[in-house]
């Protein structure tokens, strides 16, 4: 990184004391000591004249960062810093910006200033944009956590994305369509997308569409996924995880994981994007299997059972809908860890076990216990069951066969265990591996 | 299966009112409808003068099954029926002898008696021998749920195995040496062995043996493992789950599997008999770890990744102290499914968490917690880090390392997480997979 001084002896306390808000247009100083980064207006702006900010409204700052001895230092441009910008701003996207933001300030390689599309709202008579852009935190979705003050909230989502070399997207599943719509054509032909949107959309006709497919199609630009055991709030608290990075392309892969990666947010990198994906949507439909489990009153062992299977499940989906997946991938935190978290935490979880107990449908439940927003394992499983039906496949998928209908009151939950009691796995009708990579892994992620 | 009318009209409701047990001597009716068995003894034996029973002691019965319907029938002796001996008899012996017992019973594969060898002791003045004899009930070790009447209990080791063809092995680990120098010369040479034995011993000089090569190396007979997501007293009760069996003999493997299985006790046989057994014992670290979590107050996101971490740590190991071993048998019950279990319930996350919390010794808290019985974990681990210690691989492994270190108070538990930050995971030197066999394993499995 490279890094020139400009004043000398001031101790980590000065800074501290100086914790200062910005005010637009006002050359003053704007100081937060959060993380290792501090960023202040001044005169510095003509230094960076080749780098201006593109911003629509204030704080039109440049950003200084001081490491943690407390000796400040500018953070020079370098060539072709990247410039980041985020789509969406609810729970799980102003935790990332907390990252991406304080990444940015360290890192060479990108600008730090990180645009950040909120979909403008009201709180408390104010507009959300002014007041993140104003205190630095997101007080609707991400309230007492501060965001750097380097992350710009910016209502309209095409001045946020036009100047941006990477668009990282975390938005709920519905919007990404019409947002696609609205960005086509607005945005660099050059950028590349990360998807952080967990869940399937529906493909027209029915079936599942993947969100980084619509995002490349619509955009035509490379989308990578994120995925793994990352609830909002605990990544936001700085509590240690790790998430896995689906990127196929061998530059953009480092470059993803630059903008990522903390100490306590541990990236892995793999270059099976769709396996991925498919993890962080499927995992759901067995999230409600173990909710039967746990409604059923029946034991660890039979909870352990169900998501076994639920596995070996999406293993087989991914070898018939999506070939050449490689079986490693299922290891990572998109895999295995993003599933037991699921399963044992989780909404899919714990709805489903309250299906079993009170005996109320699925949208009974969705509106009593979810303010009415739509519980995604049912949803998926409706569109995978719809695709097992159509493959004529349904028999080799008893698990999510079952939670659909019981889902749909087609069966009743004390005949889950039943269904699966002959599974393919144990009749010797397994999974074939034959058609997913296992090998080399270690060669292809040494290389990120 | 053969089977033969000796009464018609009786209904299921006939057979449940004569739910008479077993005196030894008489040739009375002895009953139990427990699944779809029912065992008499009358004067049927004459009919089976070629398949004498090896009884040291009462009831030498011949049994007879009735199907669901109500129809009785006998159940006919087919060439070779293998004998089985259960060697061991506490709540596992005894959950596992309830399914062989049964299985016994409807196999013409098997012989209908089946020895368990069971450490004499006293009950209420009484012989725990006599007991189970006389109320098919192991009362000290698994109350209230009874065994099938052909499951005879026997003091003597040598004369419960001298004549068996399958030896089932649940003893705690630390008496299979003495057990087997007992056995050795007194047991058909043309016996196998299954070992349901869980953790390591340790080697002559330290470092680990695996059970399974100690019975193999004593008695000269191949030995297989069954391990998985398996609690015995929910075994017991009939609650579903699945197991798996490793076992590299392709004739052995499918006569296993018969008298293991049921239709609540689901098995997958695979030939990676080291890394199933291998798992068995290591999951006991992880779960230490994931204590380590809960007793710090850490997240569910933090849990999935130290998981999936120990995961990764375990799928290294095989590849370098048992190479040859499958990938994918890490995603059987012996392997993610136990691990799951065993880190969110069982004892290694319980005593360590309480070792976080409470500040005690893990010595002092198997006092406390455990009756003075040794935690697994941290034995594990300490004979697991003598081997990377001896390899100068203890950098490659951070998360056993760590434990034991912590276990051993070479470290606190707050350290634990920056033990990890870095691994090797996150750093681009993961998991060679190429050593790991992944590929046809679907193919291997639909032969059994």
């Amino acid at each position: 990184m490279c890094m020139a001084r400009i004043w000398s002896p001031l101790s980590r306390g000065l800074w501290k004391a100086n914790n200062l808000q910005v005010r637009p247009s006002a050359p003053t100083l704007s100081l937060s000591y959060s993380d290792i980064s501090v960023a202040f207006t001044v005169s510095v702006r003509s230094l960076f004249s080749s780098r201006r900010l593109h911003s629509p409204q204030p704080p039109s700052t440049r950003y200084f960062s001081i490491n943690k001895s407390g000796i400040s230092s500018v953070q020079m441009a370098c060539s072709n810093p990247k410039q980041v910008c985020i789509i969406g701003s609810g729970n799980w996207g102003s935790a990332i910006a907390r990252i991406v933001g304080s990444n940015a300030l360290r890192s060479k390689n990108f600008d730090e200033r990180v645009t950040m599309y909120v979909y403008e709202e009201m709180f408390n008579g104010k507009k959300l944009t002014e007041i993140i852009n104003e205190t630095h935190e997101n007080v609707k979705y991400l309230p007492g956590r501060k965001l750097p003050p380097n992350v710009v909230a910016v209502p309209d989502v095409v001045e946020a994305a036009k100047d941006a070399d990477v668009l990282i997207f975390v938005v709920p599943h519905q919007f990404i369509r019409t947002l696609c719509a609205t960005l086509l054509g607005k945005i660099k032909s050059t950028a590349i997308a990360l998807s952080l949107i967990k869940g399937f959309d529906r493909a027209e006709g029915g079936g599942i569409d993947l969100i980084s497919h619509i995002i490349t199609r619509h955009l035509k630009i490379p989308c990578s996924v994120l995925m793994g055991a990352n609830l909002a709030n605990e990544v936001a608290d700085e509590m240690f995880c790790e998430t896995t990075i689906g990127c196929k392309d061998a530059t953009a892969g480092p470059l993803l994981r630059e903008i990522i990666q903390t100490n306590y947010f541990r990236v892995v990198v793999v270059d099976d994007e769709d396996t991925v994906e498919v993890c962080g949507a499927l995992k759901n439909i067995v999230a409600c299997g173990a909710g039967f489990v746990d409604g059923l009153g029946l034991g660890d062992n039979t909870k352990a059972a169900v998501i076994r299977l639920g596995l070996m499940e999406m293993v087989k989906f991914v070898d018939v809908f999506y070939p050449g997946g490689k079986l490693a991938t299922f290891f990572e935190s998109c895999g295995v860890a993003d599933l037991i978290t699921t399963c044992y935490g989780g909404r899919n979880r714990k709805v489903s076990e309250a299906f079993v107990r009170t005996g109320k449908s699925i949208k009974e439940l969705e509106d009593e216990m979810l303010n009415g927003q739509k519980l995604q394992g049912p949803y998926t499983a409706e569109e995978v069951s719809y695709m097992l039906k159509i493959k004529g496949m349904e028999e080799q998928f008893p698990l999510f066969t079952a939670i659909h209908k019981i889902c749909t009151g087609q069966l009743t939950p004390k005949d889950f265990i039943d269904c699966i009691r002959n599974h393919p796995e144990h009749m010797g009708s397994r999974v074939d591996y034959s058609n997913l990579e296992a090998l080399d892994i270690e060669c292809q992620n040494s290389k990120l």
